[in-house]
């Protein structure tokens, strides 16, 4: 079994939760209120500047050259590209870059980025990954089953979300930190795999915080 | 109006929230269920590492000598000092050592120290006493209050809480961070203190979530 | 007069120095010895890398996303472009990539990075450009007075450099620096800016001990 | 063979070279340049700056709630006590709490500092001990070998020097940071113990550089 099979099943529950979860479900059938979605989007927006700085102090922080070069290509690629890709996608949505710009961070999306800068700023380059792994591979996860299992049809308007998160890019990403996971796994005391679980556990529960956020459309009041 | 003053205007619908929360004024009149308040007893020792992390990464960035050496007495008092007087309060209360060792973060802790943490590693000075106000002034504002307005006889289980929130000392704890905010905010740029009232708010509003945690003694579930 | 007029006047003996170093002289007119060059070609090429990580760690850092976007462009430049043109202008002077990948700082080069990174990882973001403004600046100023005064034949071995130092890229970066210095010390304290001065003054001589590390190809012995 | 004996041989020359250098030998027989130690001390002053923090940061990176205790009370010790008694012995040699406020950093000291606290700010826990080690251990070894060989009569102006780093306090700091440093690296991966070898390399060549940097009474020019 692979360290990232052990994490996983580690999670198992909680990654269960997200497919059952009415957000993701909501997604899948198209059923899913407009209304949700753009909050999502706009919450999804602000979530995307912080991790970003996760690569930036990834990059900052790795020994290997190689390793420091593809955090560099994800922070470009995010922050020059995606990000625009992101605000293209929310206008198809009726929001504009302006709202976008002004979005305040509800109290989950600001627990879940708090935990990964953190993470990323004061913890070593396997805990950073571990924060990670959630991110890529779980949106995979749920990209392929929906992609499986929901409508893919014109008639669902969030078919593109499936697409983006079941693409080959996204496969890619996600088998990229999922080998690098298990490269540092393999160099780690257990006593260290025991703190990498407990980080990925924390990721992947805020993650379905942020659906939950999200369905319930939080805010601080 | 000094910069605190501002501070405390710009939050001051939260602070009000917090003296009319039902755990606070369970603490005052002595009626909080005893339950809750082991939760809270349980969830304060955690934080409290963190919280000391604050201070070390405070030390580790000031520049003049004079706020290293006070950021250093405090960390090594809350380490070496108030940890051993919050295990023995705990122990009054029926929770040992052993118990506080194991506990889990709730989610509204993990939030607040990664929010407290994450400032500390990556933002300024001035950002991470922005941060710490709310935690000295606030906790001092209620235990004067409750001083005041409370049942400070035997008959209060919690009468010893509000005597240490009330104290001298941690007086001189707050008006030292609030001279601190003050003098800092006098060098700051106008953008720069937005962001400051900002962290001032987010710490206020996180507070305050420890309050509804503590009195739902929330869990990952 | 800007601030970096004034920055620059501060460091104006150290600036002074380097025109007139007999590294720098010797690659204008074409008659440094070639092992003194390839000596710096390894030097600057682990240089490189802890130069990218202080473009991570700004990128990671700063508040406003124009300027993480930047930073992100320059990191992944450095490390996914540039590199590799710095490896095949070695491969020029006879420097094979596994030697590069080999090479061991010099005491000088170590202090500069460590200076560099030290400086991103502790620093505030107006510090860290302080740190970089040298690099960038000073460079530019080398490049372009070898420009005018120097031997850009096919003669000078060379006149490459002088060209990359001296391009209009190389400006425009300069000039960004210059720009978001300037903007930054518009905010910043009366301290903050005389703490801004002895960064730059810092860089500037640690820029001077890289010449003459070259120059005497210095080891640890 | 303790990973900190394999340490000790890896840079056994340095080491040496340190016991044969003409500062510590002038400081054993009480030959040394009054001016020499006078320059030693005021660097020192500025050290011990940098140096505490590194344990600021060792104690917010460190899981172990017992090593950020350590860290702590190291913090406040050296901080809120040593200074001062560092001070008093500078006034014995004729310096004033106002010329140790006013020290510049010579380049040495900047490096060597600049080293110790980027390790400590970008470094993982085990790189930071790495970094100390020979800080502690080295100046233990050295007081211990003028304590044996030197002139610990009052004739020398040096003895409570030498009374000082071989001290059984100071021996007791030496064997918890080897402690730690071994426990460490029982943990470690093949890999990571290389990485902790050079970080303690490094160290050791850049005391070996302060004691030539002294000698010298280097400065920027």
């Amino acid at each position: 079994m692979t360290f990232c099979e052990e994490l996983r099943e580690e999670a198992s529950d909680i990654w269960d939760t997200w497919h059952e979860h009415p957000f993701v479900k909501g997604i899948g059938d198209g059923t899913l209120d407009k209304e949700k979605f753009q909050y999502w989007l706009r919450q999804d927006y602000v979530y995307l500047i912080d991790y970003a700085r996760v690569f930036a102090f990834a990059a900052g922080k790795a020994n290997e050259l190689k390793v420091m070069q593809k955090f560099a290509e994800l922070l470009d690629g995010v922050l020059n590209t995606e990000m625009q890709l992101h605000r293209s996608y929310a206008a198809k949505f009726g929001i504009s870059d302006e709202e976008l710009e002004g979005v305040e961070k509800s109290p989950t999306c600001q627990a879940y980025t708090d935990f990964l800068v953190r993470t990323a700023s004061v913890g070593t380059l396997p805990e950073i990954i571990a924060a990670l792994v959630p991110c890529f591979w779980g949106f995979l996860e749920i990209g392929e089953r929906l992609a499986e299992t929901g409508d893919t049809s014109e008639n669902n308007p969030y078919r593109d979300w499936i697409e983006m998160y079941s693409s080959d890019e996204f496969e890619d990403l996600s088998e990229w930190s999922k080998e690098l996971m298990n490269q540092m796994a393999r160099d780690a005391s257990e006593s260290e795999r025991e703190r990498l679980k407990e980080v990925f556990v924390t990721s992947s529960r805020l993650e379905l915080k942020f659906w939950d956020m999200s369905y319930e459309m939080e805010d601080w009041e």
